[in-house]
């Protein structure tokens, strides 16, 4: 008998049907003999729906105000599903994030869990019960209703695995686990059996957007091992863990994440003395534009060329300001390209495999696909190309690392 | 300065442009120095929504899931009007039934209020802002979310203002007050400046259903003034109190109700004994069905007529019982008609002013209007009559008693 936290997402409850679907699955892990707690989302579609409402009376409404609206959303979900299992015969018991004690900071719409009192829980589980959370609300210590975000309820499933000690925090999503890159770009791409953290942080925040990257972060800290599947179809989808895979056939590199949506500014010949860097990024940052990549070459004549990337949104407005900057900086020139891509090679194998870079760089070459910038990091290579290369860079690539599925 | 308690109903919030009348309303009330809480429902149609939902899933679903349910519709217009106001500048803060401390026994879906706790409100008023609760809701002492049933919204203002000890309770509807009876049957009916809890709660269960009655016998136990008026023009609307009028021109008659969704059986010649009463209405009542008027007389013979009225969807269901009793009960004869409807005369001068009864009688036979049963008591006079001369008699009675409205 395990002890298992199960998340299902907007879309999984998006409709009558599907949370009737959601309620037959919970059922027959209870059946099982299995401790059951289920984290849901508000029905597809619905938080936007509030939203609207409230972006109709404020563009900028109160904050506290706005928890309190769309944490209605999962408020729905929960009785739903607690009426389907309870008319299944199973003894379901909802609860909102201040019933079963979800304590959060006061950071509206973006509250963090402090704390989670699984007193509630545990004895309606011991009794043959299933415990259904909303997920993405908590209550703060004044008794208001927080939200922690988009994207909340997984973090909300992870911390209840971890206040409960869940064998398995399950997130059960429309995608049947996580790939080794988009299927979409290669169809040959595989589901993983097995990822580390690590290397789903690096997918996730790169674009493969399986899984809220905070609760990926969470269930890593907590060492909740996460399994993401599909509410759809039958399978084990993919284990998020700790351990590393030491087996003979380990893949050097795990998976292939790529970015569409990149621009990149170089400004060139700034002279290369102390400072430099934040005096470019600063004005960036302080517009709220989020950089991305940054590399910075020396060149011989005691200045540099500096490159970043931002999102392809925030382009003009980025390279306006480095204009304005230009002649304060002292920069020879400020150039920019917003019709590129990253694609990045993911892979804890490559701690202890030398040699991947060059084979990047060398697949690459062989399609003579030309490499604009390059960072790395422990466990990632990523190089920024021209978006129109993105697909068969990415197919190359897979191919050439060993990951396309066998035919 | 005053402390009023709104209660703004769901055609009153039914629409954004709705919700920022009512937060011009509220403001208008606020700038002009006084305290205000206010309690709303849900946007109409929301709940049918919701409900519609749960239905889907299970014809009877769970009572504690309904309320947690259905109490998001409340929670959603709390947090809109929120934020109208606070885009107008008034310092509103949101409450739902268990953050205001709505205490309420764990009857789900027709929970009764026990205590509320005013501490919070009184510090949010104290500071200049505005309080803004969800009607209709509550939560017991085990923490479950629990709702006051249909129109409870009402009943949840009256209790704020009871236990704040407001100078007022405003209800806000979409009627501009109470009318000395239905403007639709007659065109002269006028509206009524005051009225008397006691005529409020004939009126109210006779059919005028501008108010919920638990509400007016709320309001009516704790001497909380209550006003009805509309959302939609200015006005005093009506004042409900326990004030009986006493000026000279004290009406006899405060209004006419009436109802037109009546039945009526009549059991002929049952013997004229202890305990015939309830042999007749304990089998109707066991099949739940309603029983409204009662008359029984007492003929020469030892044997009596038994009559009663149940509402017209319950009439064949409670003529087949009598008929398969008839037998049992020694009865004569069992006779029925659906084609009927009862006319009420309320007015607590009636009390004071003999000859209501004949003047009535008097009015209704000038019009060649049988009357099939009567009953009375200290305010009221009621009488069926055939539903064929609804009309008739109510305009005859409203002007033989000086209610029209002067032209």
């Amino acid at each position: 008998m395990a002890l298992y936290v199960q998340k299902y997402g907007g879309t999984s409850v998006g409709t009558i049907e599907r949370i009737e679907a959601v309620a037959d699955k919970v059922k027959s892990f209870h059946d099982a003999g299995h401790q059951i707690v289920v984290a849901v989302s508000a029905m597809s579609g619905e938080t936007n729906r509030l939203i609207s409402l409230a972006k109709q009376i404020d563009a900028a409404p109160a904050p506290r105000e706005m928890d309190v609206l769309v944490s209605t959303g999962e408020q729905v979900t929960i009785a739903l599903l607690a009426m389907a299992l309870q008319k299944r015969g199973v003894d379901a018991r909802s609860y909102t994030g201040w019933q079963v004690g979800i304590k959060t900071d006061s950071a509206f719409m973006k509250a963090r869990i402090e704390d989670i009192d699984t007193a509630n829980m545990r004895q309606h589980l011991d009794n043959g019960g299933v415990v259904i959370v909303a997920g993405f609300q908590g209550v703060d210590d004044d008794n208001n209703i927080t939200t922690l975000g988009r994207g909340g309820s997984d973090t909300t499933g992870v911390a209840l695995a971890a206040a409960l000690k869940a064998d398995e925090c399950q997130i059960y999503t429309d995608v049947d686990g996580v790939y080794t890159t988009d299927p979409r770009v290669v169809p040959a791409a595989r589901r993983m059996d097995k990822v580390t953290f690590e290397e789903m942080l690096e997918m996730a925040s790169l674009g493969s957007k399986v899984l809220q990257i905070r609760s990926v972060e969470f269930a890593g800290k907590y060492k909740v091992p996460l399994r993401v599947l599909s509410s759809f179809t039958e399978g084990n989808g993919t284990l998020i863990t700790t351990e590393e895979n030491d087996s003979v056939e380990n893949p050097v590199i795990s998976g292939i994440a790529f970015n569409r949506d990149e621009a990149k500014i170089t400004v060139k010949g700034v002279p290369d003395i102390p400072g430099v860097a934040s005096r470019i990024l600063v004005p960036v940052s302080d517009a709220n534009i989020e950089v991305d990549m940054i590399v910075q070459n020396v060149s011989d004549d005691g200045s540099t060329d500096f490159t970043f990337t931002v999102h392809r949104n925030d382009y003009q407005k980025a390279l306006k300001i480095l204009n304005e900057l230009a002649g304060e900086l002292k920069a020879r020139e400020v150039a920019g390209k917003d019709d590129i891509c990253k694609v990045s090679l993911v892979g804890v194998g490559m701690r202890s495999h030398a040699g991947v870079a060059s084979k990047m760089f060398k697949t690459l070459a062989d399609e003579n696909i030309n490499i604009l910038a390059i960072t790395t990091s422990e466990i990632k290579i990523s190089v920024v190309i021209a978006e129109k290369y993105l697909e068969l860079a990415v197919r190359a690539l897979h191919t050439a690392f060993g990951l396309d599925a066998e035919a």
